[in-house]
């Protein structure tokens, strides 16, 4: 079968790999349907050692697809079921899965990451723990909600993460670092969770325009300290109750710090690439919490998935290119050249 | 009238200052009946420069007292009063007070610092934004109940932050670091919440003793990566659902981040004597919160006091020492040498 393999930064290939095969009993294997290129695949698409990967990486972790087989274990998920893969997989049943922080899960694991699971820009996948991890739709493979019920998998799921660590309450001022994917999901997210101000910071106009779609009220496109000054200003000095960081990088986690409110609070989603952060001098004196992490977008299906069926919330609107799987090293390079916000992958 | 001056590390005298006077119309005169030394005030004691404090500096934050003199502006509080003093005032009307955050309040400030408000170890003290800051109670000034409620000022109000913060919740297991006033109010507040275990991180005995009859269900004496390995030996090897952090100290905190489980909470109220933490690591793959701060105890005293008033908490067991007000250099060194827990001090 056909699947995506990063070897080095901006070296992605198509190739044919070994086909899916059950290698546990809790596996089931799966047909993809729609996959996407994630921003945070652009990490190791612009730094990924050509060591890093000896038999490079196998890539994507965002997938819809159609149950082809499962092991004997495999008691709830059926073959011919059309079924949500987050990006990460877990067993549902042991104490983090029962408290809903599935990427957390003993038996846990991602996709895409060069670990022991493959990659979903494939034509196939094996997915550990299947019945813990897949999660069944009543819509048929080409419904037009697709591009939506794609981003279940990840970045819708990720910028309600965003939002709940940041503690979004109603009439909150909220405000979102990051105009990619997640960060246009975390506006998504603050609306849906009463938020009254919703500062996006980002600077391409076509996604501030989707930001505003999706409820921003107010857009800040400096950087650095300016971009603090600005978010001060529009908030009568004080800055906002929640921060959602949805970069990672160091300028985003020192705007984060710079634009939170007394009793605030950052959920951060953007996997971190800054280091140490000093906690000791307001970040303290202003009881200001620091939460987030991976996402356990599993858990949160049930909750946003009804708001995608009755079309309260359209978050599949950040695909902005299809690309078939031979053409998904140009979707990176896209993506990366900031051509494209986000590629969905129809293999 | 006399008052506690420290001019320096170790030089604590008792001295006599101008008499305190309403400054402002919100302000408040009250006679100090009980006031008490903080586990906070050895660490001047430890380290205040001669020049850190040209004229000394006034210590004390937590007393109970009887109002002696309203300024104009003052409505509620009234001439023979006698009220709590928590560590910060606050004007009890902006939209932090409003939130419950009085220790961000926007006319707010802290006693006992060296800022523009004075220090409680003293006959009488002058009270900024007098409405919002004191508590008044209903019992006379010698009840039996007196060292109870004096820890609604600061340690009681303090643990409990660090509970709440570290967002213990019912059946869950909880670590406290730290066997000072603060961490043993942390126990009772952990087992108020409903703690199923509470183990308490410290190596005196008869701290741990109090820990013990306060709640604590554990004891772990060891140090640094020991400590981190006994946790989790009780723990399954997971880890706590909540820290609460009540030392400030670098190994403090890399304790907290070593015994602190997936998706728990560290709650911190110790003032920071560490600088920058690692926040790219498992902290965030592992979804951790951090949290807390200089504690609002003048909001939790409604929710505090009934339990005190009804027997069901004893904070007071705290104090092992009472003094006067000329002793209370000695107060601070048998502190210091850790002879005593906890000094009360009757001016």
């Amino acid at each position: 079968m056909r699947a995506t393999v990063m070897h080095k930064a901006h070296d992605v290939r198509i190739e044919t790999i070994p086909d899916a095969a059950i290698q546990h009993p809790a596996d089931a294997i799966i047909r993809i349907t729609r996959a996407c290129i994630c921003g945070s695949d652009l990490w190791p698409y612009n730094d990924l050692q050509p060591n890093g990967a000896p038999d490079g990486r196998r890539m994507g972790h965002e997938a819809i697809g159609i149950v082809e087989a499962v092991g004997a274990e495999v008691h709830t998920i059926r073959p011919g079921q059309l079924v949500i893969m987050p990006f990460a997989y877990s067993d549902g049943t042991c104490m983090f899965c029962d408290e809903g922080l599935n990427t957390s899960c003993v038996h846990g694991g991602f996709f895409g990451v060069g670990g022991e699971a493959g990659g979903a820009q494939a034509e196939a996948l094996r997915i550990p723990q299947a019945d813990g991890t897949l999660y069944p739709l009543s819509v048929g493979e080409d419904d037009a909600l697709m591009p939506s019920l794609l981003t279940l998998s990840d970045v819708m799921g990720t910028g309600h993460h965003a939002a709940i660590t940041a503690r979004v309450k109603p009439g909150h001022k909220v405000a979102v670092i990051g105009d990619g994917a997640v960060g246009l999901c975390g506006v998504i997210a603050a609306k849906r969770l009463g938020a009254e101000q919703i500062i996006i910071m980002g600077r391409h106009a076509d996604r501030i325009a989707l930001a505003k779609d999706f409820g921003a009220t107010d857009v800040v496109s400096a950087r650095g300290d300016e971009a603090v000054e600005q978010i001060r200003q529009l908030t009568q000095g004080f800055g906002v109750h929640a921060v959602l960081e949805c970069v990672g990088s160091e300028p985003a986690i020192a705007a984060a710090l710079g634009i939170v409110r007394p009793g605030g609070a950052i959920g951060r989603v953007g996997v971190p690439h800054y280091g140490s952060v000093d906690l000791s001098g307001t970040l303290f004196y202003q009881n200001v919490t620091i939460g987030g992490g991976p996402a356990p977008v599993r858990a949160y299906i049930d909750e946003l998935l009804p708001d995608i069926m009755d079309g309260r919330i359209e978050p599949g609107k950040v695909f902005d290119r299809t690309v078939r799987l031979d053409e998904v090293p140009d979707g990176y390079r896209a993506m990366n050249d900031r051509e494209s916000l986000k590629v969905l992958v129809r293999p």
